[in-house]
């Protein structure tokens, strides 16, 4: 018998309710019958509680006319008693092993035209859920509830502007670690019991990418010995207890670096992602932010080395909407959270990447990442 | 940028050909054209690393006939380096941003009949595969593989081992914290602590359920201050190294219990958990090993207070098949492992739970927890 423990600070009755009123008229706009919240952040944004999920149906109702219900096993329903359903006018129902909990759902919902699974709903209960709603179609929650958690509350931007204040924290001591002759996994757990101890629930991810490693953006921590020389990217972030993340990056130099092209390579760098922020205010799109990093990265001749997107939302996801990409015409708006990270990452040699958490305000941009962006050339 | 870091030893190329080898024609029997199987503890299973689960897609293409494909990011793949591509003969197919993964995998299965998606399969990948595979219909993957995963090699059995002898560690620890006038939470975070240090990777849940939070089966810990007399449920596990799960429950009393029926009740218990690992061996159902729990219980007039199933499988997934529960008859085999946990639970007072993982072997049971499964009476 297990569950994950979670115990976390939540967001008061007031704030979730607005919450769940709005997503039952986003749905509604949506043309959608009900959304189907499986245990998660979305869950946790609705109710104040992510759950835990397993094989067992856990799934929040929120019909677009009608009482909100939270369907879970009956042996698991002590883990919602801090949820204040009564205030928000969430029903119970709870089911025991050897009851149809897909049927318990659309026994509730009648007979809908069109219900939106989570985005993260397993696939166990995606297909046991459309098997039970018969005719209806089965959409994704994913574009209802986005609307809503891409717009951060202030209590919302509170929380990112705590965890960016938590995370600089840390680079603020990276030089106590970060020395030749210590592998990238022994800098890397230094750095993760560092994360914890500013604040942070847990290190959800330390990568520690020194010398050609540094190349690969999504390279975590390994046995190679950190040399004299190198230049090290290291990109870190976590869950503080309200549940809203950190994701800070800095590129460090371990001494004078080896190789002759990183000074004028990471000023380019550093000027696309200084573009990129100041591009950031109400009614800019996401793709034009990224257009701002590219072109500076482009101009300079280094495009083909640049292989990501500019960045990424963040909020309780580590990865969420808006995503600062070519394509995207989203136009930006007050509230709005994310990554603005470009890097140039030279195969086999070195890379480097700066990252900043901003927040979109009613006339500009707010970053809650505040250590120097220069590189950072450390004694060795 | 971020992803979890999973550095783990992996099993060798051998056993994962075996593997794949067998998820093949396991699919083949099913009538299924092909697996799509997700990050998580079935792509550690074939694989040897669980991957990330993030919002693009990664899936492990397994065809019942023809060779099989990792269609991963781009960005992701150095993440997936130890993976013995060529020896297990997979094709590694690389998309970046703007390319549409779920039409490669289309391309690549032509026109199948049935295909079908593990099951933790996000709704997002779920619902974009449906659409890109038009007519095909789409099954869950879980039955398919559960039945390689449920029948534990003998490298997995003895992962196993380890994990039970790590936990019985704990176990015999938990004196040292367990005291009048400190909180479950207190009490907990040294039980977590241990965990780690007695060599899991980190502690997955941990509960400590004291006096009347004892009675509710899935409480973790509380702010509740411990009292002399309070009967304590402690429930603890995590993964070790190799990726496989421990789990044990044992009930503590700190000082004589106050309630004067726990020792008659807890006696009841130990006979109900004692005769169902008793019941275990080849040929024997699943319902039948939890009849020979319950039988005792309700028997002795406590039918009511045992509100859950006997037991859970375990493996790479601390909760997974076979489900020791009324209705399953599927005759135990050698190699399957699973929790035997009955609980008597007395709503409001305290509650009790015995908790071992055992193996089927040739011709009976082992048990891979062994520590006392007396009530174990602290000084207080």
């Amino acid at each position: 018998m297990s569950r994950r423990s979670l115990h976390t600070p939540a967001p008061d009755a007031a704030a979730l309710r607005v919450r769940l009123d709005r997503a039952r008229a986003a749905a509604a706009a949506a043309g959608t019958d009900a959304l189907l919240i499986a245990p998660g952040s979305d869950l946790r944004y609705l109710l104040g509680q992510a759950g835990g999920s397993f094989e067992r149906l856990t799934t929040l109702v929120v019909p677009a006319e009608g009482t909100p219900a939270l369907v879970v096993p009956k042996l698991e329903a002590p883990g919602y008693a801090d949820v204040p359903t009564d205030d928000l006018g969430v029903e119970l129902l709870t089911w025991v092993d050897g009851d149809d909990p897909y049927k318990l759902v659309a026994d509730r919902l009648g007979k809908p035209g069109r219900v939106a699974v989570s985005d993260f709903t397993p696939a166990l209960h995606v297909l046991a859920l459309r098997a039970a709603l018969g005719t209806a179609e089965q959409t994704l929650a994913g574009p209802v509830v986005r609307e809503l958690r891409m717009r951060k509350d202030a209590a919302e931007i509170a929380s990112l502007r705590e965890a960016g204040a938590a995370i600089d924290r840390v680079h603020a001591r990276v030089h106590e670690w970060l020395r030749p002759g210590r592998t990238e996994a022994e800098v890397g757990a230094d750095i993760a019991a560092a994360i914890v101890e500013e604040g942070h629930v847990q290190a959800d991810f330390v990568i520690v990418g020194s010398g050609p490693n540094g190349a690969s953006p999504h390279h975590d921590v390994s046995e190679r010995v950190i040399e004299k020389g190198d230049v090290v990217v290291v990109d870190i972030g976590g869950p503080l207890p309200a549940g809203y993340n950190s994701d800070s990056t800095r590129t460090y130099a371990v001494g004078t670096p080896r190789d002759a092209d990183v000074a004028e390579t990471y000023a380019v760098l550093q000027r696309a992602q200084a573009a990129a922020v100041a591009a950031v205010k109400p009614g800019v799109t996401a793709e034009a932010v990224d257009a701002a990093a590219r072109d500076v990265i482009a101009e300079a001749g280094f495009g083909e080395y640049f292989i990501h997107r500019t960045g990424h939302g963040i909020g309780l996801d580590v990865h969420e909407e808006p995503y600062i990409i070519a394509g995207n015409a989203l136009p930006l708006e007050p509230g709005m959270a994310f990554s603005v990270e470009p890097g140039i990452y030279q195969p086999g040699r070195w890379g480097a990447r700066i990252e900043d958490i901003v927040i979109v305000t009613e006339d500009g941009v707010e970053s809650v990442n505040n250590q120097p962006h220069e590189l950072v050339v450390l004694d060795a």
